[in-house]
């Protein structure tokens, strides 16, 4: 029965890795097609979000199948619970990549990245793009090297995220209301996207060292203060 | 054996109802806070959204702790796993509360709500209080009545999120880019709020009729629906 439980965690953790690489290629693309205004790219990432929804449709199944079959108490119970949530986030990773790239499309054949921004958004979706490469490592390996890597990330995502808002809401500005519009609604969907991950880490995390309730309290926590910096 | 799991889903549910007349009234408050400019409002939604946060941790902890003890099955089992997904959809509706009332605080003196949006938002606000009210109902009563309600209302909040955008897009407006910043941000936190709530209610409706993969698949069609619309 052990083994049983055994492999179905490996199955579980290589579900959530997969997921993890499709959210990956799928921020990546979308930083592309938003920063060169490639609708036919940002196509691609809308396209593509359905399979990231369905294997992460496909995954909690798995779980609850887990939990149905296998009865796990304690520690494994906990493992399965945190995979349905570690698979929530990444599907909601993905949406936030999705709507990067749903922005790219409203615009055409504007370009979306509003202009004095570009070096922000760019820098931004690199930070993503990271961020979600690193989540992946970490899925992997559970080395927990790497989620103080995402946090660290996250750090710079929050730094940028403010200084979006600073630009916009400076005398400076002199974008149109949609370049407003855009940079407010992208900076934030960059901001979630890494939240995410931060999240996903913590969970990953505190799996790891055990203390499954600070964990709770420590999100709930960083993300009112994100809150505060990003509102 | 039986009772005692009857007793522990009772529990669950009316912590569940517990948490969404939280979330109604932090809502209603935030609503007035944004509508009012009233700061002392808004400092009090963001304080209670602590205890939202602490009563779905409290939630998610029994969730856990019933899996663990009385190894439920089938519905048994999926109903419970549900009662943590609206757990973390409620927690979600909090923090939408919250951010709206934190765009208030913001801008404190200056009114948050933006010139010739006034009465969008003020329906807008109306609708999610309803929303949530609605909600509350559901989770009480189990009448999908009540869903179908919450259904509608969405479609009007929807409808009142793309006029906030062809309004701040259209040659007319005239506002500065903080109120351009400030209406994209609360009709987004408006719109995810009552989208919470629709994935809330289709997990009872599906809950209800047995039906749970069409539930998430029909979710996510609808999330992308409404994303197309929103972004």
């Amino acid at each position: 029965m052990r083994e049983v439980f055994h492999q179905s965690l490996e199955d579980l953790q290589s579900r959530l890795v997969e997921i993890s690489d499709l959210v990956t290629v799928a921020i990546e693309k979308a930083t592309r097609a938003f920063a060169e205004s490639d609708v036919a790219l940002a196509e691609e990432v809308i396209a593509d979000d359905a399979q990231i929804d369905a294997m992460a449709l496909r995954l909690d199944e798995a779980a609850i199948e887990i939990l149905a079959r296998q009865q796990p108490v304690a520690r494994d119970l906990r493992i399965v619970i945190t995979a349905l949530r570690v698979s929530a986030s990444l599907e909601r990773m993905g949406d936030m990549a999705e709507h990067i790239a749903q922005l790219a499309r409203l615009r055409f054949p504007e370009r979306a990245i509003p202009k004095g921004l570009k070096g922000t958004f760019r820098r931004m979706g690199e930070l993503d793009v990271e961020i979600s490469r690193t989540l992946g490592d970490l899925l992997r390996t559970q080395d927990l090297r790497f989620a103080d890597a995402i946090r660290n990330a996250d750090d710079d995502v929050d730094e940028l995220h403010a200084s979006v808002f600073e630009k916009v809401l400076s005398d400076n500005w002199k974008g149109e209301a949609t370049a407003t519009v855009d940079a407010t609604l992208a900076s934030r969907y960059h901001e979630r996207f890494a939240d995410h991950a931060v999240a996903v880490a913590k969970k990953v995390v505190y799996l790891a060292t055990g203390d499954w309730t600070v964990a709770e309290e420590d999100i709930a926590l960083a993300a009112s203060a994100q809150d505060d910096a990003g509102a």
